[in-house]
């Protein structure tokens, strides 16, 4: 191109991950472990986690983890039950998480009042710490991120799930966890610089695609696909791997890209097994995984833990978003019709 | 056209829905009462959800209106967590509710067998009542909907529904909402003659469009996106209005359909207040309530009861739907690629 768009924001802020979790870990880690022992000593019965957008996706990957970690259920409560209904939840004896990077959508702050007023221990995870959220938790978990000014949120996506697995580990004392985690910002140095263009070129031309993924780094589908409406403009729907035979299957023609995502874990050749039955019906498909036979296997940084491998593949797979939106000719830090802080009541 | 498309099975179906439920309800609500006696003796303390597909979207709108009416928190388990990964929840004092027109799903049967092993209360839900879900649940509650041969689901999507509100109904002792139930099969039968004709012309030339929601109908919303996506290859997403700016609305060019699902209940005006907002960014948006100013408002059947109202909604779509499908030269009963029971594990 005779004027190529300069490096963006979002690029720099993903570069700077692997820098940005070791941040986290070192400043943030006993602070962290600290709350995990109140949470250990209250033992609660279940989880609820209270966030919207890509904050969101944290708390589906933490509510896996969670699940398979602890075996405490987890439950997401739309924020509306407090904001817009005003209905008081029973959840005394449980822990309500908070995630949000700014920490002041309204219905956000609502809801995490509400749940501490009923009598649940309230976590707020957030890069600002000074902000409402945190003032209407009892505790908070500032997640060392910096300041983040792409409207498309990375580092402080990465950072808050570290964040939330790290405390999920400290509560079960899982020492292979915590050393996994440590070891972590090592991995992200190489999973920014996995080259997934393969999956950039087979874009081209189609503006609608799946993500699929199951169990935890289902999460991160969900983010991916979220990234590529947000960024790119392209319309990419993520669903469970197992539930795309479901229904959604039946909008897959000639080429549609789906992009699976499979950590090194139990659901891993499950994952391929769909993404090959998926090809089969014409789709053009790639798969983090070398378990498949018809679709594309692309790098994948594996680290030390299957409950990580999901933060580095997010991370390979920002690296390649950005890409896709400047060769769109759009500007991922200022994306159509978004501000970075979304209020909602 | 030359060769107009056949009326479908699905048409008949749809068709049927107000006596289905009328027969759910004079067959199957006694033993309904009975099983909702049984949980208000166990007073359980959550609720963990089972389900796939269409059944996982009545999960969601049973969530919502167990959170609402009883205050008790809902979690929506994976079946992985069981099926995949062998993990072990801790859900004893709770209350387990399976989904599943067929019973047959092995994840979900074996999810469900093992929140009775670790000592849930589990009921199924379900059309089927010899399957293997109900040889591994406590309880099932038969929805009385007949045989439904069309792939998409649609009676059997309204009668679960019905027999899911009716069990929470009677868990509460609430004499209004029963009332309304029962009144439901007449505003049913007018639900399914709403006109949205204005909808159907607006999708010409699109394949891709958001569907829209808050609280209990933003499970419809859900239940809409898949079905446009199963039977029109139309590429339907569905968020939660409040959701929709946080990175989605993105996509949103001149044109782009957005068919928003407002009940009559305390999210009514939120949700027009949207519509109007993505209307101003160049969307062609229609929204059930006439409080919108820029959105076009389409016919709406309200109900005797805010809890209700969503289940009308869903029937005039699904009228509206299958007409899209047939417009579109496809046969709705046999979408592309898929089968009436899928099975995952």
């Amino acid at each position: 191109m005779d004027n190529p768009m300069p490096p963006s924001q979002m690029r720099a802020e993903i570069a700077e991950i692997p820098q940005a979790v070791d941040r986290l870990l070192t400043q943030g880690g006993a602070d962290v472990a600290a709350i995990a022992r109140v949470i250990r000593q209250r033992d609660p019965a279940f989880i609820v986690t209270v966030a919207r957008g890509s904050s969101d996706h944290i708390c589906t990957y933490l509510k896996y983890a969670a699940e398979l970690l602890l075996g405490v259920p987890v439950a997401s409560i739309g924020p509306s039950i407090a904001s817009i209904y005003g209905a008081q939840l029973k959840v005394a004896g449980s822990l309500s998480l908070a995630v949000s990077q700014s920490g002041k959508s309204p219905d956000i702050v609502e809801m995490s009042r509400s749940a501490g007023a009923q009598g649940a221990l309230t976590v707020a995870v957030t890069n600002t710490p000074g902000a409402p959220l945190s003032a209407n938790s009892a505790h908070t978990i500032d997640i060392h991120a910096g300041p983040e000014h792409s409207v498309a949120a990375t580092k402080t996506f990465v950072t808050s799930a570290v964040a939330g697995l790290l405390l999920l580990a400290e509560w079960k004392q899982d020492r292979a966890l915590i050393r996994a985690l440590r070891n972590l910002p090592d991995h992200l140095d190489r999973a920014v610089a996995a080259d997934w263009s393969p999956v950039e070129q087979a874009l081209d031309g189609f503006d609608s695609l799946f993500t699929l993924g199951r169990g935890p780094v289902w999460a991160m589908s969900n983010e991916a696909a979220l990234k590529f409406k947000e960024t790119c403009q392209i319309h990419a729907e993520s669903y469970s791997s197992a539930e795309v035979l479901h229904g959604p299957v039946s909008i897959v023609g000639d080429g549609f890209p789906v992009l699976c995502f499979a950590a090194g874990d139990a659901a891993e050749t499950a994952v391929a097994d769909i993404a090959d039955r998926i090809s089969a019906k014409g789709a053009r498909v790639f798969v983090t995984s070398d378990r498949a036979q018809a679709a594309q296997a692309i790098p994948t940084v594996r680290t030390d833990h299957p409950l990580t491998d999901p933060i580095a593949l997010i991370t390979s797979f920002y690296a390649m978003v950005e890409r896709v939106a400047l060769a769109r000719g759009i500007d991922p830090d200022t994306p159509r019709h978004l501000q970075k802080v979304t209020q909602t009541t």
